[in-house]
């Protein structure tokens, strides 16, 4: 093979149970013989677009520039949401415009409010579809040809005209810091292992970090950083600095996420330590 | 990669955590060393000959011609079944005789009671075997060697003597017209999302939908159909043409099977709308 | 392709959901443009490294010597357990020094006793590692550029200084011989069937076995061996010899873990059959 064969990536909410992406490689390899097929992954949990956007943000960009990232997480399927092809970075992408892309754009740079409006198109060449597009299985009818299509060398200029911009943008409300310093963030992904990821950085120095829920029946308030989930014992608590730089709340051996019963959207708080917004009024840590 | 590199898939309902599969790939890609191996799905549910069979119909026909498909869902695995390699339109098989080609073989114009007795093969060849075959993993030591071995240049007509005949049929009872004009037909799969994939034709114009389980516990009246899943608000049903061109009973970001209870084998009913045979004398929709 | 490019299997507990594996494949590839990457799996139960090392064992050694292992089930992530590449027999490893490639290092020739001392190499060289390591997924930081970096062409010399010996060591007991000719083995690993195969190897003729928990809830006495899953009727108990030659615990159909109530580690008993040890003197078959 020599190196430049195109690689695609592809990103499903499709399982591996009904084929769904067995047909998409099918149009793939028919219309790209010599693309290399590649999986990000398959069981994003059905129609989430946010998780989506985070697990194609911490996978593509580690692939080589050239790459064409095909990814369908799509619950609005046959409605008239647009099907784009976005470059950025060096990459293509070839997806639903519902935002699954917010989080890889800024993760490569360019951001969909920085995005130049000619980096965006929609799908209308004949050759990025099959004749026949069905309303349900647009991976099939659509993305995995248009995929196909740069792969096989269809310039992004040649597959359609630009797209309305600008893009959908998944809300991602950053952190925000209060007077007294500390800092509010979310919990934005919980992981296979139970793992609650934060889009909190870690501060300079010691912290304590706590989380509630709006019904006050579970709540947590930790030290950090740890160096790795090794710092404790098994099924202790822990607040490590996850593989994307954020700081993470885990349960070594365990699942953090089970154990607290918190999901993406719920917030997190981190204060430095030893200042006086520290000291637990409420008898915590509970 | 030359295009012509033979492209060998791979569908089983051996899942992703015990290494079957690994050892599958590992004896393909020694016996074959530049095969292209391509998953059309693993978790297929174990031993689910019927729902194989679907998955394969659904995906195998979108590879190019050339493409060798080697299928190990195989329940029967040790019994006195027959291992077969089959060709039709220009792909070729490695499964089980046990039914498992019966939809993809329709689907590639090639119907098991039109197949010509010469396209199907027992495995016997000594290269399409390992030297020692088990009695329990016929995937690494029959499946395998023989997918591999076409890849590798073994013509079909080499790999052993023509089959028995005829294959192993799986019932697929076709829909049937009622003197009302009503049609009966069946849900024939269900998938990850918990769609049911009905073998019914959209008829032409407007029809009226209907499924009852026998204990009378459910039922379920619809018109259709809808363009699409986004015709109806989330949490609401809907009939949409399937994928694969048939009626499917979906719910919008839900699951049908779940709400109904209903499974591969249970009973659907349409009839044009407006006809008197539409008119509800039981209450539908309950 | 020519048959020369390398062949980098993966071995994880990633799942399929998060994009971690993804983001190894991204890695890979950008350093090693003319890998291939091939499954063995990724559903091995999180943190389970005596199941991984038993997968591992099944799979990797019907790879083509060459083929390079990256093995990622790490529960002591950023720990200070050791990171290694070890040679043996043709193949290369890049794993955790957690007893991961006990059993791999067995099935090849090459146990962990007799490994030459230069065989195993701790991870050090720059091109072998990312700029920035982190402690939370060395998937992605440490042993992905590890595989690519042999892949590319690292000898396996040049990527670090000798291992500490020895490796470390999955306690693998063998079975024992008892006085009256009965052998106690153990269940080693159960699949994703609920089949529990053993370290038993199968005797001479015919015997007896028996299982039996510590709470005396359940237990089994089969006689065996069968030939076959097949050679008993659906929902019953056979013994058989499983695919990697030892004996093995199945209900056909069915999940004899679910049935038993057993998991690896439990004590498994045969004895020939028709011995006096073989009078089952406590009711047996319960």
């Amino acid at each position: 093979m020599s190196p430049a064969a195109p690689i695609i990536t592809l990103l499903t909410d499709f399982g591996d149970e009904d084929g769904f992406v067995g047909a998409m490689r099918g149009v793939m390899l028919s219309r790209a013989p010599r693309a290399r097929l590649v999986d990000l992954a398959h069981h994003v949990p059905r129609g989430d677009v946010a998780k989506a956007a985070r697990v194609l943000a911490r996978s593509a960009p580690h692939f080589p520039p050239g790459t064409i990232h095909c990814v369908v997480v799509d619950p609005g399927v046959g409605s008239s949401r647009h099907a784009v092809a976005v470059a950025a970075a060096g990459h293509r992408f070839i997806a639903p415009d519902n935002g699954v892309l917010t989080d890889v754009l800024t993760a490569l740079g360019a951001p969909v409010s920085a995005l130049p409006p000619t980096a965006a198109r929609l799908i209308t060449h004949p050759d990025a579809r099959r004749a026949v597009v069905s309303h349900t299985f647009h991976g099939r009818d659509l993305f995995a040809p248009a995929a196909a299509a740069l792969a096989a060398g269809l310039a992004l200029d040649a597959i359609g005209p630009v797209a309305p911009a600008p893009l959908v943008r998944l809300d991602r409300r950053p952190p925000r810091t209060r007077l007294d310093g500390s800092r509010i963030g979310h919990i934005v992904e919980v992981d296979r292992f139970g793992n609650l990821i934060t889009d909190l950085d870690p501060p300079d120095g010691r912290f304590r970090l706590s989380v509630a829920r709006s019904d006050d029946r579970e709540a947590l308030a930790l030290m950090g950083p740890a160096p790795s989930y090794s710092a404790v014992s098994p099924g202790e608590f822990v607040v490590v600095c996850s593989s994307q730089g954020t700081l993470e709340i885990a349960v070594r051996d365990g699942s953090a996420a089970e154990r607290l019963d918190l999901a993406a959207g719920d917030r997190v708080t981190i204060a430095p330590f030893g200042r006086p917004t520290d000291v637990p009024d409420q008898g915590e840590p509970r």
